[in-house]
């Protein structure tokens, strides 16, 4: 058994018609079909080894759609010919404090689907059945991929953090994960507002929810905001006006990057001291926040914005998520 | 009527005799005769300006003990003769969401014992009784004073940010402040760390509750705490290293600051993310919140270890605050 794929050969670069055998199917292990793969921007910075954690050859993609093909023996719970999705993590320990204590996504043996295992740019994929999630019958595959690691990395610092349907949220950065964020923090009540500096996707941020739409390149227009958000999320990884955000927020209220920067966060202890503020992280979700944000997002008819490539067109593909082009989410079909 | 008080007339100088005629009483104010008045590095702060918020002739104090003296036409929850402690906070409007919400504190009309207003460094003192809270009979006066101020602005952070027996914390700087959360977050079940700049504090760290202690100083005794605490404290006002800090937190863990420092915040933001840690903030505790504090002080027989020293020593005590010299609370007594 051979798995056609496309990999990094070696950082930054193009990726190439790549084989591999996979193991064998563990007891539970399940192989999938892929139908759809969405590409993040972690993708590109697997690519490029940004994190410095790529092994290569590299074989992108953690935002899988596909249909189940075969189970292992232990198997129970997924059946041949069931549609599911893969994200980021493709397995953990299952014994340790924060599986047993349902945060698998903290397991320090967590597995990424893409980091020294062949990922979702390929035909078919092998991977722990406990970490491939049945897809709700009303979705269509191409919407639902970036759900699976776009989806659930904006959805579980909305719970995490509490956020209520009382509070006024802001999104910083409309793109992949912000236009998912805008949407979810919409159907949970909340007032939201977007952040944004281009001014061009006020429209759209409009249509995914937004109340309010704040183009932060006018310096004045984020100071105007000052004290008037509950929860802020950050889903940009470039550098940031965190003492300017910081300062957006009401007494008690929170700021969440979930964007991987590389940049320092700096700002002066008392934004946060007199009013109870903090900043915190977030990272992608447990399994039972990934289950519980697909039924949300099913029903609230929450869905990715995409644009589809073939697997064969990837690396045009992949040059438009890098220089930021895609609306909002670029999926491949194979 | 004259108080007869102690005041700074400009930004660092010493204390001189001051007398002031106070306002009427209002239909919600009490009369308060002093026994007791702690000093707080907050005072410090105040005589210098180094918030740039002063006003003089300041009278500090916001740590105090005394006796009702009078009440207004509406107090009814005060009798005279009642012991009652009065700390940073004055007054509120009792009306915008915060103070309706429990948390005056957050009231962005509060006023401050001693900014604008004459504070407890003084015979007497008239204040809203509404912010004038019954001391537990049990409790010393003396030992009493500094959970005003300072017990309150350890202990409303542990409560604030929900830290559970099960957890591992951490008090970094063990002064006036951290002195007195090592004795509640052992009260709370916790096992709890001190981190002190002084190695000579080890004996006494581990007297108020502490089941360890490292010497800060040491910098790989830092490393090596390395994920291993749910929350910590942050009680100095002087630099840190706060990646370090961030860094002795597993996953889900935050680091409260209550210590008002005039630095900046810097941390590399991937700390805060693929573990889900948070930096916040909080400030001294609602009315309710005192009282909870002063119920459970008095119930685990918590209390600042204290000097003495008179009134008309308060230039020689308050130099010893100024110096940290002060094991660990210093209290001016009428």
């Amino acid at each position: 058994m051979i798995i056609h794929a496309y990999a990094a050969m070696a950082a930054r670069e193009k990726l190439e018609n790549f084989q591999y055998v996979p193991k064998d199917p563990g007891p539970w292990d399940v192989e999938v079909k892929i139908s759809h793969c969405g590409i993040c921007h972690s993708d590109i910075h697997l690519i490029d080894n940004d994190w410095g954690m790529s092994i290569y050859p590299l074989v992108p993609g953690h935002e899988i759609i596909g249909t189940v093909t075969e189970i292992g023996s232990q198997v129970n719970h997924l059946q041949p010919g069931r549609r599911v999705g893969i994200g980021w993590q493709r397995s953990a320990c299952l014994t340790c404090e924060w599986c047993i204590g349902g945060h698998e996504n903290l397991c320090p043996q967590e597995e990424a689907t893409c980091v020294g295992h062949h990922g979702g740019f390929a035909e078919r994929i092998r991977i722990d059945s406990r970490f491939a999630f049945p897809i709700p019958e009303k979705m269509k595959s191409d919407e639902a991929a970036p759900l699976l690691c776009g989806g659930i990395t904006v959805y579980s610092p909305l719970r995490l953090y509490h956020v209520q349907p009382n509070m006024k949220v802001g999104v910083i950065g409309i793109g992949g994960l912000g236009h998912l964020a805008l949407q979810f923090a919409r159907a949970l009540g909340c007032e939201v507002t977007a952040f944004s500096t281009s001014a061009d996707k006020e429209a759209h941020a409009h249509s995914f929810g937004a109340h309010h739409f704040i183009h932060t390149k006018n310096r004045s227009a984020l100071k105007n905001s000052a004290n008037t958000l509950d929860f802020v999320l950050n889903t940009t990884f470039t550098e940031l006006d965190w003492a300017g955000f910081v300062n957006t927020l009401r007494p008690n209220g929170k700021i969440c990057t979930v964007g991987a920067t590389a940049n320092s966060i700096e700002i002066p202890a008392h934004l946060l001291l007199g009013t109870q503020r903090a900043i915190c992280g977030s990272v992608i979700g447990s399994r039972w926040m990934i289950g519980e944000m697909l039924e949300f997002a099913a029903r609230h008819d929450i869905k990715a914005q995409i644009e589809t490539a073939s697997m064969a067109e990837v690396n045009h593909a992949v040059d438009r998520v890098r220089k930021g082009q895609a609306r909002y989410r670029l999926v491949l079909t194979n």
